[in-house]
């Protein structure tokens, strides 16, 4: 077994509504960020796990992000990186 | 002016008490992923926005983490990438 860290992009599935992405924007322009055209707000999970290779590591975590880490109606996810801990 | 797309994680700070990671890895436990040994739930940002350059793109982002995206007390923030939209 080895400890590998995991990184994870869960975002708003493209063209759903994003309010808090919405409300980051609007505040941004208000507090004099003119040039902010959009902006989406996701989570950025870490996971530290023992697995016995990378694959198996990538592997369990996209089954997490199925069963519980990401919404399967609203949300996407992405594995940002696989490396050893 | 050109679009960028700059992304962001910002992140519990190392050390401090992480609640909503500690859920996440005792839920993925309870649901059977043995190997889970930590979990840090942090935000990922993704922000379109319009600059001269990279670099002052690179630098509005910086200022709005430190203004009003990242908590200056609890978290830490990281660019993870600028490209043109």
């Amino acid at each position: 077994m080895t400890r590998f860290v995991v990184s994870v992009h869960i975002v708003p599935r493209q063209g759903l509504l994003d309010p808090q992405g919405k409300a980051v924007a609007d505040s941004l322009r208000t507090l004099g960020f003119a040039g902010v055209r959009d902006v989406h707000v996701g989570r950025h999970v870490v996971l530290e796990l023992d697995a016995a290779d990378a694959a198996s590591a990538e592997r369990a975590v996209r089954e997490m992000c199925s069963h519980l880490l990401a919404n399967p109606v609203t949300e996407d996810f992405e594995l940002a990186g696989v490396r050893p801990a």
